[in-house]
């Protein structure tokens, strides 16, 4: 018979669509090129048959895209949304349709990198900056960050953050004080953090006072968990009249009625912008914030946005200060932020651009009125409600009755928070009718008085010491974008400024930038996904929990560990729910004095951050020549500290791109000195369906979604970071923050671990997409993408070693996954530094590759699997053509000064200009390739000076006139 | 009390959201310039007393966002999706995601113009000409139109293509011989054009030979509806003998594995390519298409999409031979065919470029293996099985059980086709798995056996005559761009080489570009609404029939009408179905003699072609001096034509952009001599909540959906033109094609007037963006939005009339909702063109005004409401600076030859080049205003020289060496 092909034989199955060269041509001649006659013979080659695993991935069967989206659709109908007024942190909100599309769904948005590379990010350094202005102008404090992982967290950076920068002698290592009016789960999060660093945190009701005794920092929060609104004047200036400094997490939209935290003398301010248009997304990801008061910018975790000027003068963004964050000093490191939530806190700045400053007051009106009316009638109906003054939240005392109140609630479709026994909140929203408010009353046998003078409400008016007075939003960009037209040509904008994936390969070593398909990104905007609280009854969140179980379980079976979790939402987040864990396991021993943990020098600095966030103290293992861990620098750091061993934490393949011969024996060694070995899980992308860390002498990694599984990087964010452990250290993986402290909405956490984020899993809202992964690949697709990332790697490696070497190869002169070029020789020789060749690769319309890490002078190239072989020479063709450029250089053609590479990138403007005087051409500097002539990249500004931005700190909106050019002449 | 605000105060209010002029400053300075007080002032001087409506649009309170997107959801749930196999012309289809995702539900896609300006439009023509080759390719047949309205319709423009080019004596008015194999919707199409235009039809079982007589043409389909696939060689060859033409109607998908028309001796092919990615949108849109031999190409309709060059020599695309189509010559004209379905004929492009032509053949291969197997298992269990050869679709004889089985299937979530009491159609499709074969074959009883050489298929092979031997698809654009990365960018490079909404206005008179909303354009993709076929049955599509219906209730009280009707899919067929309407009304009053329409000369050329198929005789009626109406040459034509007046055809406001004072009393004239008034609804965006068409003397109108409903253009489609009528011409609105031939499917049509188009609902599937805003504005936004945009209209027309004079004036010098600028005085003073300035408005970053129409050498400007100040200024400013460059051409401060307008526009190769020597500087070129040096767009070719390319024909895709820059020199 005929019969040729099945369904699952044409190229439609996804793994053919998710890896860039799958013909066989394609791979012919890659594997030429590196002197292979197989894919499986390099791979045997570069891996050691001493990690590799002994049997194939035991992975469901690949399903087609159609299959998937039809499993989804099964799933997200066991999730029951709800009229969601549990609050807590957590509100429903719109998501205007035109920002979901256009921001929350394009790819030009979703698949973009960090904005590292300034000059091609533009366009969302200027959302993150608006983000930034917005949370400022919000809580009355000048310096915001670009936003932080969630509130629990940031809060829990707060306080680090007040103990680093209190050098009062009285309160540097006094106990911090957090008021009991906090979010339950920010209390958890910032205990755990207290306990592992050991220094003491007091809970007390702030509205009676200080407590007695030292005070490093108090934090309060603006409305309370409990809808409560205070005027903290009085407790804050005694704070500060004892040496203590002020955090106040706030909600940014009560803050536009009600008095910000700077105006009432806070240092810091912190919270959430989940309501300003993020979906619940079962618990996140949302954007936090942070602000503070001049003074304390330096400490200030989490990146920020700045504004510089390029090599014309030109405003431009970048990121500031970088030198807290990306160069974190390994062992002296405080914090160990480095991902930020842009996808969102750019949706969440789209939200305020849109509505605009009145448009935000009249939906903060809206909510507040709708929660007086139903305070009102439940007063009148003599429901006794807790508090006179409050923004959205409705706190009744209903003794013995909460339970019961809250069942019939919930079967007419309505979830309010469980406090007690005796206690109910109900928090409202913009989504709150006053059909809604409506329902709640009638659910405690009340109902609303209409609107009018004599309005039940009117008694629970904000006292006038806690209105808000003074402006915000004021920039025009908060006041130019009312129409739909408007914005949609606003983002788009933006988003043309931008080089993300849906443009060019980004070859960013150790950032594994594939493709993030649309088939695994729909449905994390579904309804039914989207719209569920993480506090929700468990009734309404099975097909959440089954797709987190399965997702767990795959991961599993790829990583060969026993157990996986979820909840740490930045591989940040990850690494130290590693350590964590492995810090609970001593503990749980009576190892107590186990807190060494070895770290290799080419860590990347996150790892030691981590660790000193566990209690830890790291010892750097110095690298050998070959980049190899310095094996004699290792045995005699295991031996000095045996006995205070607690961990190593390795990358594998190393950050330097190569699979080490002798990683079992390392692991070896230092379980026999009594150790845990931290595999951090960076460059997964290499070992999947090849070698489990599991397996292979992990006893605990993080992952990254974001990298290996899909989740796209959102322009910085979100991460995901799983944590994954054998079964010993499984009672010590993320215990439930909003468990752990009781308020009976969920059942009890199964794990008794410490808490890493605010919700019980995390970044819930985006694991459908790593789930699809799995599933459109099955293990067959995802150990041939991972095959064919190594090829790739080893193409370019191969066909750019002559003209810029390739520092580091392991057996058969082999890379992993990615490579280092070394430009260092090149430098010396004619001054054209690793910056330049970054630089001028945008001229050749791509994105550079990892600059200077883990080798300064170096650029780290990662193709992945998912860029086809027309790309990947494309960027041969570039890199070559660069390097004839360097060797002009070197001949004399022209000087570093006048050449291309030192003036990249080049602008529209510069090019086009009459009083050219450079000693290359227009042509050679706009298109040095002919290809580029028709669908050039021209960047928004040029080279960025980024010391003239961290001199002179500038991170919110600039007013318009500083983009005026002087020279403007219409007339002309 | 100090509640403020409630929701429908807020800024979020959508009427707030879509006008762009809201706020009461840029009324204000708006009004001042134009010289009114207040809106209304304006207004009520601009619009006749005599026409305005008495009291506000009825319509239901406007609801926000949230509501519509809810209230959507809840129709959408009223529509049950299920496994369809009726077939009969629509299939089940798998759009990709990110196809999906990035071309239909991607503004830069869907809210662009139709590409008669090239230059900013070669993404969306090269998206074309992918799809005219694919076409041609699948075919055999070398020249392909850029897609037609429906299969149906398309079969019927073969007709009138065959009878337009068979000039052999004895077939030049014989019959026209229709295969009775043929989709039964395209029969009844066929019937009624014939009807109307006096031509003989003969329907005919063509496999038994020609019949008697002489013959013009035959239509055959391949296969046919029955499932059959037949060689046709035999009676294509003795139809030639005949000197009759021949038309194949034939399935794309099919096409991979069957001999192509084109290869059979085939004049003509047409079909759909709604299978080709594109939903089933329960009928449409869907792009059909056209292909003929070579010969025909001057007599094809429909856009055609050809390659010529730029002024550079460099290849570009354009619109080819527009002459038969833009400048229809008016009483002469044989097709009134203007709009494509551009936006699905670019998915299906996508869905081709995506698979190729291996995938695509894999994907036939697939659907045709399930379908042998069914009819394998069919048989073997004793169900007979009508033909021996097919592709996807079994017929079987079952008698007297047909309705039971269907039943049986239903009832398991299965649709079949009904025949008749004894026949049942299977068609199978893309998504049809193994699984739902072996359901279908329970519902007979059968089981389908497993595959291997006994497979029960095996006799259901296809003859070896009808098996496809030759290659199709070869271009590289087929064969380069298999994963989803490579597609991704290829979508993007395409779109950002085209200007659309997204980011610029696009003030086009008698187009009201306004905003296409997101949350009106989200349901369309929702599977509840987009997987429901035409012909399923009554009760699972009331979700669809509720929202139509209340759409028509609200357009007839938006218009004054008794009756609407959707199934028009575009406003030439709207146009075609009102005057079939009035045609059908003279002669079911014995008025047969009735067929003079009077069409002003001012009118579209479209208004003459529908009254020419019709079966009109057009006479044309004089232009006064204002531009109005010639009254006394329309008294004299009423008078002359008196007795065999059949209708006027006018526009309103007129084509000229005003309100001509005396419309109620031409209405009266030509009633009163027992005409009927035909109100051609373009400009109806000037009326809506100001007065309705059919209460100020219109008997019947069609309106644009994708003008004032807001549908988006799509890039030239798809078009919605619903027809409205007076209770008196309701017996005449559109039949329902199905239901004529009494197929059994649905219900009788309420009408019997002819059918024109395929599916009873025409291209329904758009219209919940129209039901949407219509809900999201509610009567006084509506009506607001009407006002808005005749004050933008006005303030453009007193801003520019100064520099470009404003040609027509009405009332109080005011223009309606656009204006002419007359430039023919500056042409002929300085040389400089309309063409000219619409050509050098693209270096000043926005898309032309329409260009010489009505009146050649104007340009007429229709900023719509949507518009914002801000944009409306930025294009004024660009006016004025263009008539500025024009005043330094007049003071020989250069050349017109040498001027920045003749060279307009201008590519960045074009003004980055060493070898500059025009008389303008670069800066000039590129930055005349400096707001344009960062975000600059620069056309991918410079001016297109049409006359090029319809000298040299070409309408597929062009070698790659093509576009080869021979001065590339890598190494330089």
């Amino acid at each position: 018979m005929e019969f040729l092909v099945t369904i699952e034989s044409t190229p439609s199955v996804f793994a053919d669509r998710h890896i860039g060269a799958r013909r066989q041509a394609d791979i012919d001649t890659m594997l030429k090129a590196v002197g292979y006659d197989s894919v499986d013979s390099l791979v045997d080659t570069a891996v050691p048959a001493s990690i590799r695993q002994s049997s194939p991935l035991q992975l469901q069967a690949a399903l087609g895209e159609v299959e998937v989206l039809d499993a989804l659709r099964v799933l997200s109908k066991k999730n029951i949304p709800a009229v969601q007024l549990i609050g807590q942190g957590y509100y429903s909100a719109v998501t205007p349709a035109v920002i979901r599309r256009n921001v929350l769904e394009a790819p030009a948005w979703y698949t973009a990198y960090t904005p590292y590379q300034p000059e091609i990010s533009q366009g969302r350094l200027e959302a993150l900056l608006n983000f930034q202005t917005m949370v400022s102008d919000l809580t009355a404090l000048p310096i915001a960050n670009a936003s932080l992982l969630d509130e629990a967290t940031a809060v829990a950076e707060a306080v680090l953050l007040m103990r680093r920068a209190n050098k009062s002698k009285t309160a540097v290592n006094a106990k911090t004080v957090l008021d009991s009016d906090l979010l339950p789960q920010t209390i958890a999060v910032v205990m755990g953090r207290a306990e592992a660093l050991g220094f003491e945190v007091e809970i007390a009701d702030l509205s009676l006072g200080l407590p007695e005794g030292d005070i490093n920092g108090i934090v309060l929060q603006q409305p309370g968990v409990s809808g409560r609104v205070f005027n903290h004047a009085q407790v804050i200036a005694a704070a500060k009249e004892k040496g203590a400094l002020v955090t106040v997490a706030a909600d940014l939209l009560a803050l536009t009625l009600i008095t910000p935290p700077g105006e009432q003398g806070a240092d810091i301010a912190v919270g959430s912008a989940q309501r300003f248009g993020v979906p619940l997304f079962f618990g996140g990801p949302h954007a936090a914030y942070m602000a503070v008061r001049p003074g304390l910018e330096r400490s200030l975790p989490g990146r920020i946005v700045g504004v510089s000027v390029d090599n014309t003068g030109l405003p431009a963004y970048r990121l500031a200060l970088q030198t807290r964050e990306q160069h974190i000093r390994r062992e002296k490191a405080t914090s160990n932020i480095c991902t930020a939530q842009a996808l969102l806190a750019i949706v969440a700045s789209m939200y305020a651009v849109f509505h605009g400053p009145a448009g935000l007051k009249a939906i903060a009106e809206t909510v507040h009125h709708h929660a007086r009316t139903l305070a009102g009638a439940l007063a009148a109906s003599g429901v006794e409600v807790l508090h006179a003054s409050f923004f959205d939240t409705v706190t009744v005392r209903v003794p013995g009755r909460a339970k019961a109140l809250i069942g019939v609630a919930e079967s007419r479709g309505i979830n309010l928070r469980v406090i007690d026994a005796d206690h109910v909140g109900i928090s409202l929203d913009e989504t709150t009718t006053a059909d809604i408010v409506a329902r709640v009353a009638d659910v405690f046998g009340a109902a609303p008085a209409g609107d009018g003078d004599d309005h039940a409400g009117a008694s629970f008016a904000l006292a006038t010491d806690t209105v808000r007075t003074s402006d915000f939003l004021t920039h025009p960009v908060f006041n130019s974008h009312r129409s739909e037209t408007q914005i949609l040509r606003y983002i788009r904008k933006l988003s043309d400024r931008d080089l993300a994936l849906d443009r060019t390969m980004i070859p960013l070593g150790s950032c594994t930038m594939k493709l993030n398909a649309t088939a695994e990104m729909e449905a994390i905007s579904w309804p039914e996904f989207a719209s569920i609280h993480p506090f929700a009854p468990d009734s309404q969140t099975e097909g959440w929990r089954l797709l987190i179980a399965d997702l767990e379980a795959d991961l599993c079976e790829i990583t060969g560990y026993d157990q996986v979790s979820t909840q740490p939402n930045a591989g940040s987040q990850g690494e130290l729910a590693g350590l964590l864990a492995i810090r609970g396991y001593h503990l749980s021993r009576g190892d107590a004095q186990r807190t060494v943990c070895l770290i290799p020098g080419s860590a990347h600095g996150t790892n030691a951050a981590s660790a000193v966030l566990a209690g830890m103290k790291v010892v750097v293992v110095g690298t050998a020549a070959d980049g190899s861990i310095d094996r004699a620098d290792l045995d005699a750091k295991i031996e000095t500290h045996k006995s205070q061993l607690s961990a190593i934490m390795i990358t594998y393949p190393s950050t330097h791109g190569v699979f080490d011969a002798d990683v079992t024996e390392v692991c070896d060694a230092v379980h026999a000195a009594g150790g845990q070995v931290y595999v951090d899980g960076a460059n997964l992308n290499a070992l999947v369906g090849l070698a489990q860390p599991g397996k292979f002498g992990g006893d605990v990694s993080h992952l990254n979604l974001h990298k290996t599984f899909c989740i796209p990087h959102g322009g910085g964010g979100p991460g995901v970071g799983p944590v994954a452990a054998k079964s010993h250290l499984a009672p010590f993986m993320p215990g439930d923050a909003n468990a752990t402290v009781g308020n009976g909405a969920g059942e009890p956490a199964a794990s008794t671990g410490v808490p890493i984020s605010g919700s019980r899993f995390g970044s819930a809202g985006v694991l459908p997409i790593s789930w699809a992964y799995v599933k459109l690949m099955g293990g067959k697709g995802l150990t041939e993408a991972t095959k064919s990332a190594l090829l790739a790697a080893n193409y370019i490696a191969s066909r750019l070693n002559d003209y810029f070497p390739v520092l580091y190869t392991g057996a058969g002169d082999l890379v992993a996954h990615e490579c280092i070029l070394d430009l260092r020789e090149l430098t010396s020789r004619t001054g054209v530094s690793a910056e330049d060749v970054a630089k001028r690769l945008i001229d050749y319309g791509f994105h550079a590759p990892t600059l200077s890490f883990p080798v300064v002078g170096t650029l780290m190239v990662e193709p992945t699997e998912s860029e086809d072989l027309g790309e990947i020479d494309r960027f041969i063709t570039a890199m070559i053509s660069i390097r004839h450029e360097i060797d002009q250089i070197a001949a004399g053609e022209f000087t570093l000064a006048d050449s291309p590479l030192h003036n990249a990138p080049h602008t529209a403007a510069a090019v086009i200009n009459s009083a050219w005087d450079r000693g290359y051409t227009r042509e050679q500097a706009a298109f040095p390739l002919d290809a580029l002539r028709q669908d050039k990249y021209f960047p928004p500004v040029g080279r960025i000076d980024g010391a003239t931005g961290d001199r002179n700190l500038v991170c919110s909106c600039p007013p318009l006139e500083a983009f005026e050019d002087p020279t403007e002449s219409f007339e002309n």
